[in-house]
């Protein structure tokens, strides 16, 4: 049987190839494909459907693009790579001058080598895209340029999959489907998505709902908000965005929620200021990013944030060809999935708890949790035995103190500076002796 | 035509003469000339009125003042000085030994030059200012004191202006006018404050109303807050005190207003901040200062702050006959115009605004607001071009996201770092296309 | 007749021989002579008497306790130290070899030379204490192991003294009085709060109640919690615990309470930020310290934090027997009694005042506390007068401003840098002549 890193490569090697854009084929293909690791709902908005200050664009059909010279050289087709064709081209079959297609063809002159990703979805154009050193090497004469494409009335696709927890309230995790070749600005999202939904399915007693989403960027989520907005602002408890999460030395990046209270920017607080992960905060800005753009716009204002690696302005390969797996590494993913279940257990222990005897201390004895002797010596237990019992007892004594329904279990970290993990164990034993209840999500008395 | 630099050298000549004193004749000369330059309203209180604590003390007349030594030689006269004569002096005649008259004579003996400002409005006294360096030399001798002055029943006089805007929340501008000849502790402020209505009248879509008032010190501006403290404390939004706004080398100096969320409070700020101007900040306190101590008393708590320059403690001039038009300067008169007025502007501007299209990212392209298509080399856009348009872009999806009732402009400004400029910028073109409602004065909800 | 540092060392001296623990006959002997100094009234709770999770234990009867040698040599013996006995022992009376006697002898082998203070008050053992040195020459044989106990149906006792006041708000100062002969550790707390009654009895108008409670540590304290809680949860304003308050060298030291609001909080932050008094802080924590523990635990939450010098980890006598009258020293229990007099004098003074003038400033000179000439020279006053006068002008027109029921009195001392002591007296000159109200110990508004 294969592990997840064979997995994972397996899976990205099959979603590559596919041309996706906003709408069409490849979109369909690429959630049938991670349908074998997220048992993912398709769905479809008609092409004309208002959503909000949108409207769903005509389904993009591409089945050829290339140009040749006068001698009937190839000098690009897509078939190559599917950055070639300017994304949602429409079609054009004409002979013309260097002079008269230069105007057509994108290039970067400051990465020679790279393909440049260039789309126009929302106004029609044709175009190619090539390398500068090929489009410097062009030579004047005649050339055909060749799109057999088709802009026709169809749907735009995205999908879900749910899964369920003990509340209905939801952690929603999306991410996008739309870029044509690219690894760590297209797949890295949607591979750790579909393998974090693995994880997460592994979870008894659950507590949280997670939404896993699939979208065409911007005009996806936008489309999906018009359909599950209402629901995601009355149950979304916590949630992110995945985008670009590969590259080899960047540290996992997060871009805080708009939300300022969100439960998410609070945990990745907390894991800064004790420095138990490795993390680099980006403020919330609605002028660059993904689609949390649309979720944190002021009508919704979920509280999600952004999780990333090596993003826009970081690397050279940003929406061009050296967007590759060898920058992006599956190595890299697999640390994501670690991180970013880690994040998650936490969201799943965090809230406020209740101390069922709040007045005066717990006997803890009584309740097998204290020794009954008080000495120097404390019995035959070694010294290292004798550390962890305090380490417990000060759990112990921490939480049943400040589970008065207004501290959170982070909240109690903070200002104990007890490892959470101390803490989390503590909870258990004191749930198990019915002397704790929760988590809650908001504050409560503790006489309710 | 003169400019505003002759314009108000010729208004400080015209007002310096005058013997201004808490009541009297001097005031109402004093409104009169200023009348020029701003439509003032004049009221009267008549002496013995109850004004809250206080009662409005008789009218000082005062036609003569001089002190004659034995062979009838002048050794002073308040025609040449008029602050020879200790303000609110009651009359004298009488002759009398130099160490029967020295008690009565006030002098600053580190500042031998200086002749001394000194009043008793509230005790009956007579007395008399000069130099040290005079009163040293005066000789063993008989000299003749004589005041010839009145306080009579009369009355206490102020005046205000109201520049109507489109609001009925008020901006107050208040100064004082009842100091004699002094140039920095007196003429700065009411100049300063006539030459500023003239500014604002300019403006068109003037949102707020401005109340520009001309009191004496203290006794008057208890006596306009005992008539219009109601109307003020409902309807001022912002404010300040204008005093000492002279001084060469000094910067502008802002004391905070008491109410720490006066709007006039977060905009100095944010100019600090962001080191837009040139501002000194003092912390609020009632034991020094000028009318700010009434208009902040705890029964009003306006959200009033005050401008001033050269301040008490700062200037070897202070209540001296060392104040004066050298020290003080028009050249910095005119400067305090123009840096209230950028900040009455930034008044005008701030707010609260809503975003009218709040779900989801508004469409730019089909409001004009985006380019069109997404490339590197973005078509003929010169580099500048396109570093003005992704200012311009990012100040119009920054003021969309926050603009959701709670975030004033200023917050955004200071949130996003984006310059006011391109801020208000974006407002009006956002504002044109019907996509953003506002200012509002108070926090709202978006789906109000 | 004697001082206070004689009455207090007679006092010590007659307290040290008892053999107290958290029941019994010392107990109540300790009451008994504190009632010399403060009129305590005592309570008791029968054995097997629920109280919150606990139950109160046997009462603990000790007549003597000795280990002999098979010559009948005493080895130790509790007349000697009531150290030697493990507090609670049951009794013994048993013939056994130096192997068999061992694990029921305690020391502390770092500390060659002291006797160990061991309890046992939860699970019935018996036990004897000795110092290691002594432990190590202890020669093979037979010993006979003699206790002469009984643990008994009985009671738990403590007691209180209430200091009246004029208000029904309380000021809770608790000790407890359950460790055997001890100084830091056991008698320091009961005189200090014992000489600070007889501090706060001396107060005319004395705002607050005063509760001093005397218990046996955490079971004494959960009892009173009980019968007392719901009390206690109304009335009290602020408090503190008190505990090892001696330690030559060492300052004064507060923990906080958990309430972060709590007066006492606030009082000793002013006292470290104007560095008015030498205090350490240390946070709140249920983890270690005395019976703040129950009284701030969740369900009670009361406002006391805990006043010590030298505590646990900071000298090696803690719980042993070099906890002597040496090392805690009289003179730190009189410096104590001084400095939280001091500090229950702010509290006493602290609190919202209302002005009952509060539109426009108050027109000082009529109420006879303002000069009534404006002049550099200011009549005859010398410099030092004239510095006095402005102080308390200054301390005078602060309290007018911000008596607006919205700052205490330390905001106000605290925005303001006056000294407490000019602020306090020119509470006193305002209240005289009527133009303050209070202290209230809610904020209200000016217009109630």
């Amino acid at each position: 049987m294969k592990n997840e890193f064979e997995l994972m490569d397996q899976l990205f090697d099959e979603l590559l190839p596919i041309t996706r854009s906003i709408t069409g084929e490849g979109v369909r293909k690429t959630i049938n494909i991670l349908k074998k690791f997220i048992p993912l709902e398709m769905f479809s908005v008609k092409t004309g459907t208002k959503v909000f200050d949108w409207e769903i664009p005509k389904e993009w059909v591409i089945r050829e693009a290339w140009i040749k010279d006068e001698d009937g050289n190839e000098i690009i087709n897509m078939k190559n790579h599917n950055l070639h064709v300017l994304n949602y081209s429409v079609p054009v079959n004409k002979k013309m001058s260097l002079e008269e297609l230069k105007p057509f063809i994108h290039t970067i002159p400051h990465l020679p080598d790279a393909i440049p990703y260039v789309t126009s979805y929302y106004k029609e154009r044709w175009g190619f895209c090539m390398s500068y050193n090929q489009f410097k090497s062009l030579k004047e004469g005649t050339y055909h340029a060749f799109i057999d494409s088709e802009l026709k009335d169809g749907e735009l696709n995205y999908a879900h999959a749910i899964l369920p927890g003990q509340s209905s309230k939801e952690i929603l995790i999306s991410t996008y489907i739309c870029h044509p070749s690219m690894a760590n600005n297209e797949l890295s999202g949607p591979i750790v998505a579909a393998f974090l939904y693995n994880r997460m399915k592994e979870y008894r007693d659950r507590k949280f709902t997670y939404r896993f989403v699939f979208v065409p960027e911007t005009i996806g989520s936008i489309a999906y908000l018009h359909r599950f907005g209402e629901h995601l602002r009355k149950n979304v408890y916590s949630g992110f965005v995945l985008t670009c999460l590969g590259g080899k030395n960047y540290p996992l990046s997060f871009k805080r929620s708009r939300n300022k209270k969100a439960p998410i920017n609070k945990i990745v607080d907390y894991l800064i200021s004790t420095g138990e992960m490795e993390l680099i905060v980006r403020p919330f800005t609605p002028t660059h990013g993904s689609d949390e753009r649309q979720y944190c716009s002021p009508g919704f204002n979920l509280p999600v944030g952004q999780f990333a690696r090596m993003v826009y302005g970081q690397y050279k390969g940003y929406h061009n060809s050296l967007d590759t797996k060898e920058v992006m590494t599956i190595e890299k993913l697999i640390d994501g999935v670690n991180e970013i279940e880690k994040i998650l257990k936490i969201q799943e222990w965090d809230g406020y708890y209740i101390n069922t005897n709040p007045f005066g201390e717990v006997k803890l004895d009584k309740h097998g949790l204290y020794p009954d002797i008080n000495t120097p010596l404390n019995g035959n237990a070694s010294n290292n035995q004798k550390i962890d019992n305090r380490k417990q007892l000060n759990a112990i004594l921490t939480m049943l103190n400040y589970s008065d329904g207004e501290h959170s279990l982070l909240d109690i970290a903070q200002l104990s500076g007890i490892h959470l993990d101390n803490l989390m164990n503590a909870i258990k034993l004191l749930k198990e002796k019915g002397l704790l209840k929760g988590p809650y999500y908001e504050k409560r008395s503790l006489f309710e």
